[in-house]
């Protein structure tokens, strides 16, 4: 029992560290905010905080390992809906209109995406990250065919692949530009959906 | 003459200092990047620098306007071809592949999409050049249409907007992992290029 407590008062802390560094991040940028920023922001010791996380590469990993939770409980929490493709939209913009529920979204993930191109450490996390959502999407892709939501003959790895894409480019759009997240794009983005989780072109008359 | 002569010598000069900026923001980032940086690259004085371009934003507003030509040099290129889905996607590639083709591409571009977040200047040259770049994509789509290339229902207006989105997406995923560029990637890409490019879904039987 006691045990358990200090797991929890762990996994708090862990969380607090998170969260206090995401504040950094997003206020200074990856490379502006330091470890210490970071502690100070926390209220702890660089000891305390380096005996969690070893450095904000380390930190950059965490949020990525919550971010692939994320998206690994959205398409699942989807999969087995009628309207597959409208919920999933929805389910969608209700997570980013939620300010915390990814935290590499937006401008972050654009540095990050940046830091990637100097930063081995981080390129590796990105790949991973983008691997591993791949996979969930697939996953759950899978199991929207097997219910009958997606067409027998759709290729769910490259449908997962185009969804990614449309995400990763709809983000790109909202993170320099708030205003795009509008009816239009959001439209747009609808569309776009629909038309990459269809049944393949080659089933339907020209 | 003489004023031909030095607007040709002007122009020149404006493409030096560009190209200096290009590889002191590919190096050290927008932000890491000094005007005196830029100065040592291009091997001009501030003075005669600024004359061309008074702070980091007007290169940055420069290197966009030459990507916007290429943007509607690309689509009108294609606009008229049998495939022109096809031919797009193969002239994105190749305009990819040419590392000197777009200024603000790649971890660059990833960079400046955040620094947008912070920087209301730079936020307005990315606004002013999606806007611009989707007319021109709609311009050429609507030839395309017009020479029997699309489907005449097509709304090439949202189509527009999702071909954008897809190459938002494909080049952030590009950016942080050059693997990405592969068959794989580029077959996912053609086919959603070509899905969002059909005949409107109610067009067709489900």
């Amino acid at each position: 029992m006691a045990r358990t407590v200090d797991k929890e008062k762990h996994e708090a802390r862990r969380r607090h560290i998170l969260g206090a560094a995401l504040a950094c991040f997003r206020r200074d940028g990856f490379r502006g905010a330091s470890i210490s920023d970071i502690c100070a922001e926390a209220k702890m010791s660089p000891g305390h905080v380096y005996h969690y996380f070893p450095g904000k590469e380390a930190i950059v990993e965490a949020i990525a390992a919550e971010d692939l939770r994320r998206v690994g409980d959205l398409f699942e929490g989807v999969s087995g809906a009628d309207d597959f493709v409208g919920e999933l939209l929805r389910a969608g913009l209700d997570q980013m209109a939620d300010g915390s529920a990814y935290g590499l979204d937006g401008a972050l993930g654009a540095e990050i995406v940046a830091e990637a191109s100097r930063n081995g450490r981080i390129a590796a996390i990105l790949k991973h990250f983008w691997r591993e959502a791949e996979a969930r999407i697939v996953a759950a892709l899978g199991a929207a065919q097997a219910c009958g939501r997606l067409h027998p003959s759709l290729d769910v790895e490259q449908a997962a692949l185009m969804v990614v894409m449309l995400a990763e480019g709809f983000g790109t759009r909202v993170a320099a530009d708030p205003d795009f997240d509008d009816e239009r794009s959001a439209a747009a983005l609808l569309t776009a959906l629909r038309r990459v989780l269809m049944a393949p072109e080659d089933d339907r008359p020209a």
